[in-house]
C-alpha cells in the first residue's frame, strides 16, 4: 500500500517567561502576516515533532527550548487558509533567553498583555490550553 | 507559500473493555501482514484526527467510540517502514461492542494475554504509554 495524500503537519510552540509574559513573533508572510504568532512551521521529512518544534523555536526567536510538554493536537481542517494543517502544539520550557527574530518571524519577543491579542490561525485556542493544563494535575 | 511535502499523518486506537483486555486487529496488508496491531489509519484531508480515530476504529473493527483522551503523537522517522507516518494515539472509551473485523483487518477481537504480542509498527510503546497514563494524575 502507498501512502495516501493527506493533511500537512505543523508544530506550534508555547513559552512562557519567568514573568508570565508569552513568546510571540510577528509573521513575515502570507497568511496572517504582521500578526502576532506562536513560533512554529512546517515538520520535516526525517524529523521528530519535537525536534521540528526546538528547531522551529530556534530558526524563528533563537531561543533554545529545553522540556517539551505536549499540549495537544489541533487539525481543524479549516485552521489554516492554505489548506488542512495539522498542529502539534508543545509548552516548552527554556532558560532565560533573549529572543531574536529569524526566519519566517518579522519580530520575536515575550509580550506581556498577552491575553488581549489577536493571534494568528488558532493560536488562541493553543494558549488557552495550555495555560489550563499548567495545574499539576491537569 | 506553499505547503512542503512532510510526513504522513494517522491515528491509532488504544482501547480495553471491563476485563483489560485489548482491542487488536490482525492486519490484512503490508507492512506487518498478520501482525497484531492498533486498529488505526490515515487521517484525509477534511477530517479531524479525532473524527479519523473513530472512523478508523468503527471500518476495522465495527466498534463505535466514546470518549477520546490523546496519549500522546509517535514520530520517529524509522516506525513505518512505507516512509515517514506521525502517528496520533487516543485511549477511546466505547460501551460493549462486539468487534467485528472489517476494511484492512483480517480479524479483530479482544485480546486477554496482550502483554506478550509483538505488535505492529511501535504499538506496545503506545500501549505502554495509554496504561501508565491511566492514573487520574497522570
Amino acid at each position: 500500500m502507498t501512502i495516501p495524500a493527506g493533511p500537512a503537519l505543523t508544530v506550534d510552540c508555547v513559552v512562557f517567561d519567568a514573568e508570565d509574559r508569552l513568546l510571540l513573533i510577528r509573521r513575515r508572510n502570507e497568511p496572517f502576516k504582521g500578526h502576532y504568532a506562536l513560533p512554529g512551521g512546517f515538520v520535516d521529512i526525517g524529523e521528530t515533532v519535537e525536534t521540528a518544534a526546538r528547531r522551529e523555536l530556534k530558526e524563528e526567536t533563537s531561543v533554545e527550548a529545553g522540556g517539551l510538554r505536549l499540549i495537544g493536537v489541533y487539525s481543524d481542517p479549516h485552521r489554516d487558509p492554505r489548506g488542512h494543517v495539522v498542529s502539534v502544539a508543545y509548552r516548552i520550557e527554556t532558560e532565560g533567553h533573549a529572543p531574536r527574530a529569524g526566519d519566517d518571524a518579522a519580530a520575536a519577543a515575550f509580550v506581556p498583555d498577552w491575553e488581549g491579542l489577536d493571534l494568528a490561525f488558532d493560536h488562541r485556542s493553543i494558549v488557552a490550553d495550555a495555560v489550563s493544563r499548567r495545574a499539576p494535575c491537569g
